[in-house]
């Protein structure tokens, strides 16, 4: 079986997007973003969040995180995130390494946090023995798969504020939560506040390219010698940048978003017809975690569709539908799944 | 005028390039390298350059270089490096920012440096006031168009070795190298003792990818967990592999390296012919350099020809050839040339 | 009221150790630690510790650990600790932004942690996305008072080895640990298979003085390379020399402990008769944590004899008993906690 | 022969600084700074050099730079010194390691450094690949014992506020500059525009201190937070403000200073009267540099009295006089020399 639900990683180049760059690869233009590609690819993106931000496009989610992340904060700063954080648990390190930070990873049972949590964590200010709290870093959506509503993002975000605190979004998979809460990406991530965001295409479509965009302009005045001290400068900008201008331009990250989370919809009902089999968190984006059988787990490593993503928990799995996820591919991964559990 | 001699980074990528992407673009592979494109793709660098090598696809040569060396140092050591090297002027500092160490810029005149030049530096080992000497890092071919032959960097690791230093080679246009040099990478990287080697695709015709070529494998063997850390891994790394694959495995690295280095050789040959225009450096592989009337500054930079790329230096430009520079793409700067000096 | 029980940190000199700087201050000698104290000091510490050990003696506490810690990782790595350490909570993220590590702060409840924590971490070995584990620090006395004895400490640092990761001790109160257990120092850290240590002096009589002992000497092999860059090499390093000498010579160190921990255990004798008051660790060094009524917070606070350490926990205080504190200090202490539960 | 004119470093305590050490320890204070010996010295400090002054006491020379060029720094940014400062040349990297910054070392023949020079450098203000200078420090008296006059560094003040660039000093031997210049602390110092200046007390009498003084107050923010991180608060503060206290309240430490300046006078008075021997600096603090002929080197290395700085240039040797310097000292130093060059 080709099709992989290990994650959105395993997908490849839309069509369209592959077309882009092949339309984007005429003649000689400067390099490092100072290209007309890069110009309109900045003002697309601009349209969509917001006249004023500041856009830098990257080459990947670590870098996006990292970067943004050492925009708002100084070695001395601490960063709130979920226990359960890519920026915490999957990017060995980085994020620690590069801003110099000491991360507060808050616990979490549905990979999201709450102002609450942080509350007692405050107390440390002024006080020289601890680092000071500066930001507050959440994925949209998150790492299982659930969102928070531009209600709570807005809460997180006045919290933060009132505390001195800047917001920043994970939006590797922004894609997926704003064509799950069927609000604008504006209404989202402007309106409620959120200061930078980190806002993928890798895995959602294209060959490759992130994005750091600063809402709050006045934070991304340095990003531009950050990002490339930060290795994250491409030379051939204009291909990352192409590709963005085809992903954003007339909704096609959100044609692909939908058709993930729609497959991911459907895989999650036809879970739930098998026995033995739970759903620990709700279905609300492009991932589906499921707790297997023991029994379960060999046959599904053995065809490749299993892989799960937290060593203390093996019996845990999660799939994950990509943008050119099928009904066919999802059909069979239950055919599987059945078998596996039977 | 469409072509630019701005940079090598100007250039877009070779078809065949281009097509292998299109090709790798089937179905889903698992992420992060471990897929059958990545394997294949090292293997085809081992041919090249050592079955023992360890090998690693980066995203840029910033990326590369800064995996390179701190791979092979640690914040208490010096770096020695020419002067006009992009490590030290180039990268916003990264390099000394991801070591910690202290760079030593040795003069040079010709963009090369000489083992003579970091005797007097070694005086300070054992004393705790200084950064312990433990690398030298050149460029092959320089940041000035120049060549180390085998025997000079044979000479360079020698000294190295013998003085408990590490060889690097930023060998982001190794390629210009080896075609204008006639040895095998083998024979100018393996065979000579160089410990590690930045090796570029970017500015020959990719689309996009580097790579950090451990010559001394036991050096890389933390390099998966570095390159990490250093936001440098391709979570699709499959592009980057099937890039790679097709540029080295039928020689189209040499001959798209060749083809720019003759068309140096053509405009040199065509510069020297205009009074009152000189050029500074021997011109060895794909670059010229010139030193144009003030004159003649205001007309070539109208027209996108002119782009100095040392500040302390408005007269001297750089023109680099591409993999796609072409007679005509040269006889039409000559004219221009011609054209601004009179 | 002059005796403060809220840290030994605000007790004074031991007057012999004042005797010793003065005894030292004769005349000009060698800068930092070329001198006969700091040869003389040194010796006697390896007395003490083993023959073998790298002795580094440095500023203060938080200097200590980062060097040794830094000695013995790589930033990609991680460093397993207990939640409640000064170097993970105390620390203003000193050991996370110098080592550039990731700390993994593992849950306990006396201030002490097991291998057998450790092992689910482990499972992240190799997995490129993950800090890879290769330290293991633990207090000795721990950050509550309690003690880990010679056996634990050698299981600690067997789980260590086999699994190719250092043990290292912060202690900064190694000296009541020894006087506790009844045991060498050499039975405790050389015997046990500590790898690095922080040994501490300013707690316990001296003006200022900590260092850093590598039993595994290799480990300390760049170690004063690295103690220049971490701005901990005292230029007149003599007077530090001279104070260590003095501390240890004749055993004033663990006389100083023993006195500070039986007056320990003579406050919580007296605690224990009061209603209303709970002791929530064992007490076995020189500390005693103390749970009193909310009542109590504002009439002890006002006597400068509340000072809080966990900002989450307001209604839990901790006593520190320094080398000069007297029972008549204590019997002070007592009537006033009396009169505050009143 | 006891006395030795290898560095200020070698000298001891002056007795009334040992006198107050001895006073301030009685009985418990709290720690950290929160004592009235710290409230005391930093109002003193304040007296001098101005009451808007931010005050951070710290333990060494390295510290203190470190600490005053991580507040005006991003790791994005250069830092222009002197090629003959210490902060580049004899610090083991710590300024390049802690601040992530570029230094930008720019030529000097007399330890001095001009606006002029760093004009040119200021043509990368913008762009990305490099480092974008915000900071300049120099070293008033210098390293080779010169001096700036105030209207010198009011203009590297101006300058480089004109310039978006914060100016530094590293005024480890700043008394020996006051001393000689006959202005007042405030005049050198406040009324120029320096931003922020380490001011040493080690070198000159004290035990070990020193501290970084933000005349640029809002700089000064959030030092305890970094002095903290970079391991530079003393838990037992009592000590270090006590010395400054005594040093600084009556005179100490300009008298101190005047008296190793006028040493340094004689010193070359005497040397000039020695045929081959080159007194390369002008003499106008506390150092007096020496060429002497190759045949002198062994004798004087042989009685301690020869310690080159520069490893490169092994035959210009220093002599520092310190507090405690004598004439009898400089008469037996100038004996031996003569006796040398025999």
């Amino acid at each position: 079986m080709n099709h992989s639900f290990g994650s959105d990683n395993h997908s490849g180049i839309h069509p369209l997007i592959l077309e882009a760059i092949a339309k984007a690869n005429t003649g000689h233009v400067p390099a490092y973003g100072d290209d007309i590609y890069t110009a309109e690819a900045k003002d697309t993106v601009k349209e969509i969040f917001s006249p004023e931000a500041e856009v830098y496009f990257v080459f990947n989610g670590t870098g996006a995180n990292v970067l943004a992340l050492r925009s708002i904060t100084r070695p001395f700063n601490a960063i709130f995130c979920a226990a359960t954080a890519h920026v915490w648990e999957n990017e060995c390190g980085a994020p620690e390494c590069h801003t110099g930070c000491k991360f507060i990873a808050l616990p979490s049972t549905d990979g999201k946090i709450t102002p609450e949590q942080m509350v007692a964590h405050l107390a440390v200010k002024g006080n020289p023995h601890h680092n000071q709290p500066a930001a507050v870093t959440v994925a949209l959506s998150t790492e299982v798969g659930t969102l928070y509503t531009p209600a709570e993002i807005k809460e997180l975000a006045d919290f933060a504020h009132r505390n001195g605190i800047y917001l920043h979004i994970d939006g590797t998979r922004l894609a997926n939560a704003v064509a799950a809460l069927g609000c604008t990406a504006q209404q989202l991530v402007t309106d409620t506040g959120v200061d930078v965001l980190s806002f993928g295409g890798t895995k959602n479509g294209m060959l490759g390219g992130e994005s750091v965009i600063y809402l709050n302009a006045t934070l991304g005045r340095d990003a531009g010698y950050e990002r490339k001290q930060l290795m994250q400068l491409n030379s051939k900008m204009r291909f990352t940048a192409a590709q963005f201008e085809t992903y954003l331009k007339d909704g096609l990250w959100l044609e692909n978003a939908k058709s993930a989370n729609s497959m991911a919809a459907y895989l999650a009902e036809r879970v739930s017809e098998i026995d033995r089999v739970e759903i620990p968190y709700p279905v609300q984006t492009n991932m589906v975690f499921a707790k297997i059988p023991e029994s379960a787990v060999e046959h599904l490593s053995r065809k490749g569709l299993y892989r799960n993503v937290d060593p203390a928990n093996p019996r845990v799995l999660r799939w994950v539908c990509s943008f050119d996820t099928t009904r066919e591919d999802v059909d069979l991964l239950i055919e599987e799944l059945k078998e596996s559990v039977r």
